[in-house]
């Protein structure tokens, strides 16, 4: 266990605001980033700002209260999908926790870590594993979609009931494929024993497989890595426990 | 339009044979994709590798036939996840469609056309559009889910109505981001007056929302800057239609 965040303490609340004023931000600024403490694609990004010892300001967009803050047409000005995260950096507003991501590997490459290799084979391995989680699982078990699913049932049972074994056999699917993978690559973490845009992903995934009830000793690599990230003070940092807004 | 593909012919079939057998192809062999003609994410590496030239053996993988060849245990030791494409390439093989062209432009960046912007800015532009497309949009109308969608209702009608209103409604919510993101930065194309990352995922999407009758009037820069792409004689040569294995 890493000392630096063994005692977890809040980060400091910033209000929301305007959120569209905010984009004007100048290039120097510190970087803002719009997170929902629960959101799997906000923790990755969170995860990268401090593998990279990037500080930055936090601001908190409620994805449940008054319908979700994310849907409100003041941030859908800085973010055209309404998700989060967005991430003002460089004075650019930026969407897309994989392409966040990769922006700030090109343009911060001697800071802190890399979460990608240095070979163009390698990385292409480490994209795919984190895109089956990225595109194929996730996406498919996120609060638009079991909105949708709980949409086609009635009463409150049943549509817990539908969300919960719709999340379930999304994430089993997708992690079948992940296991295989990662049993091919995985080290202490999921492709040999250094940090990369896999582990970064898979943190949250497993995450979320906890709050759908997947089996994870079906996935023993996916929880043995994942376990030994989530240990990673940039993780133990960026944990949705220890942000502003959990609940 | 382009002469080059006016006058589409299919390419030559080769047969898929054993497709494990085939992974131990040497790095000088001519690149093998492993594509299904109508497959979105086969189609987007079909388009890339037009774009930079680079010739290459097709070989289809029956998405419907015998329940789909991509989930037999001989192509999933190619594709963990069991999708297409697959492509082997200098010796490796890749998944992952999006991982695939970052590989192909990384390692072949003075080949033909380049997929992504040379500015870090716009690199992320780019691949935050592209994500919202193969993150947000494809994967939730793809056949896994849809096949999920229908096994919860019975009857042919009700399944083929089922599955139609699912991926109209996917693609709809999706579009409704992706064009309020490309109005702002569209040219010709979708980022400007090249061809890019976005476009390459664009016009397989379209071609999904004629499938599931999306009304297209309500995305119009989606659709007149996908209509300009489909006419570069890369889309052309990477259509479905005249793949070897289209129905």
């Amino acid at each position: 266990m890493s000392d630096a965040a063994s005692s977890p303490a809040k980060r400091a609340r910033t209000d929301t605001g305007d959120a569209a004023a905010s984009a004007s931000s100048g290039a120097d600024a510190k970087p803002i980033l719009y997170s929902y403490w629960r959101s799997s694609s906000s923790w990755r990004v969170r995860i990268a700002l401090e593998s990279k010892g990037i500080k930055y300001e936090y601001r908190a967009i409620h994805m449940l209260k008054d319908g979700g803050e994310q849907l409100k047409d003041d941030y859908a000005a800085l973010n055209p999908m309404r998700q989060v995260p967005t991430l003002i950096v460089d004075g650019h507003t930026l969407t897309q926790s994989m392409a966040i991501i990769e922006y700030l590997e090109e343009t911060r490459p001697s800071e802190g870590a890399s979460l990608l290799p240095g070979n163009a084979v390698q990385r292409a391995e480490v994209r795919a594993i984190a895109q089956m989680i990225s595109c194929d699982i996730q996406p498919i078990q996120n609060l638009r979609v079991l909105k949708k699913v709980m949409s086609e049932v009635e009463g409150a049972d049943a549509k817990n009931a539908k969300k919960l074994a719709w999340g379930k056999w999304a994430i089993e699917t997708g992690f079948g494929g992940v296991e295989a993978a990662i049993t091919k690559t995985a080290g202490k973490f999921a492709f040999g024993d250094t940090i990369t845009l896999i582990d970064v992903a898979l943190v949250p995934q497993v995450y979320n497989a906890g709050r759908f009830g997947v089996d994870m000793t079906a996935y023993p690599t996916i929880a043995r890595v994942a376990a030994a990230a989530a240990e990673e003070a940039a993780f133990k940092a960026a944990d949705p426990a220890v942000m502003p807004d959990s609940a």
